[in-house]
């Protein structure tokens, strides 16, 4: 297949080299810099091997191809720039960000909107390496109506990078924020790995709470989330939450569209969701991080 | 005047040198090695500028001299077993801890119970050297009845180190444990000083959310208390509050004192306060420093 991927983050450097082994990767950057070097090296993943060789093109220049699938994998922060692009009509194109803050958007869209969750843990070192620190599953889900998707799944699919078809977009995403919710604000805030939410029981406390808030809001258990959020915490213990890492590194942080989305939900107040939005924003104002909207 | 001082922190020391210069101090201490400093070298505080000498006690031998007031300036956290020794029943003792958990303790005592808020900066530097890092008073009420409080104050009162009678002791009490428990936990969580909570306004956000919840507790006026934490956080802008000094150098901090007393009185959920607590719970937790009580 022919898959086209914006955005060469650590999600996306990770898609391209995996999917890059048995399928046509082109993928779309912003900087000419970039480009050259992707074209020049290919994309190198730890665990892959080798060097997975892909075409790369500059975004601005728009599509200069047709590809079976359109992954984008820009943060949420970077999103509204990317839909700015107009992408062809027929072709599906598959979200990955976080949150749920977009999917109204994807409503209104010529083209077929898929969403999707990726279960990986990823690093990015450079502009052709990146880490796979760890291993896990891509779940994909239509927003509009398309026959193909299965179909398409099931090529992307390969027993070492399961892609996996999930029927209810809004049950996958939502799972996917209440985890978020909990252990990104969380984590960023104490500076510890995701496995302090279990391990510091002072820790898990807040984030019980936090979780509470969440599956009150989003109308779903609250044991049977808090249950895949420890899980979560626990497979991931030793890693950095996207927003930790995204703090660290002086970036602006998802927290608006994860525990804002959430906050923004609410008819009635969530203490805790606030505390922590405005904890996150606070130690941006520190790093000096531009406040996002 | 012969005062006694049980202590010898930042504050036990500041008292000690300013008070030293015009009294007979005798300072009392748990450690053998402390006591043979103190009587070697005295104590030599920055703005005092000449070594103050001090006679020196061991706490666990008692009190040989009859002093015309005690100081107990031991932390919160130390305070109960303080109070197992037994003090003279004629000398009126003067408690210097922040929060208000203790009062109740002091209603029963045999001997006449001042508190006092102290509006100094102060940082010990080592056994007999303490720097004065921001200037104030000494404020001091009687909590039992005591003619003799006002004789006593002016004289230790002096032009460059103020000691102030105060009528009113929960008033006076009630205002420094709501300007510490704004200030004292965010302060410490964020790890910024002081003034960070007037010139982060995501920070202030937080501080104006917990001032209310405080006030609505203690039934006092958030705008006056409010005027009084922005004043107080702004001119020790530059220093650091107790509490985020206790929690740098991996000793317990007096959280439960004073937002767990707030908590405590309460009776509405105060999620901002119940937040804080298990936060400062949760970093002493990370940095191995045991949970108090």
């Amino acid at each position: 297949m022919n898959v086209g991927i914006i955005g060469m983050g650590s999600i996306g450097m990770l898609m391209a080299a995996y999917l890059g082994r048995y399928h046509n990767v082109h993928v779309y950057v912003r900087r000419e810099e970039q480009k050259e070097k992707l074209y020049q090296e290919g994309i190198y993943c730890d665990a892959v091997g080798h060097p997975v060789s892909v075409e790369a093109h500059l975004l601005e220049e728009g599509f200069p191809q047709s590809h079976d699938v359109l992954i984008v994998a820009v943060k949420q922060t970077g999103l509204d720039s990317v839909l700015d692009y107009s992408f062809p009509s027929n072709t599906p194109v598959l979200f990955l960000q976080n949150g749920m803050g977009h999917i109204e958007k994807l409503l209104e869209r010529p083209y077929p909107s898929w969403v999707g969750v990726v279960e990986h843990g990823a690093l990015k070192q450079d502009y052709c390496h990146v880490l796979h620190t760890g291993k896990g599953v891509v779940r994909i889900a239509s927003v509009t109506k398309d026959e193909n998707i299965k179909k398409i799944i099931s090529s992307l699919n390969h027993y070492d990078f399961p892609v996996e078809y999930e029927p209810d977009y809004k049950e996958m995403l939502t799972s996917k924020l209440i985890v978020n919710t909990v252990i990104n604000p969380l984590t960023t805030l104490f500076q510890v790995n995701n496995g302090h939410i279990i391990s510091n029981s002072y820790l898990r406390e807040i984030a019980e709470a936090v979780c509470r808030e969440a599956c009150l809001t989003l109308n779903r258990s609250f044991e049977k989330e808090w249950e895949r959020v420890l899980n979560i915490a626990e497979t991931t213990s030793e890693n950095q939450s996207s927003m930790f890492k995204d703090m660290m590194e002086g970036r602006q942080t998802e927290v608006d569209a994860i525990s804002g989305y959430i906050l923004k939900k609410s008819r009635t107040p969530l203490p805790y969701h606030q505390f922590l939005i405005r904890a996150i924003h606070a130690l941006q104002w520190e790093k000096g991080v531009r406040i996002h909207g």
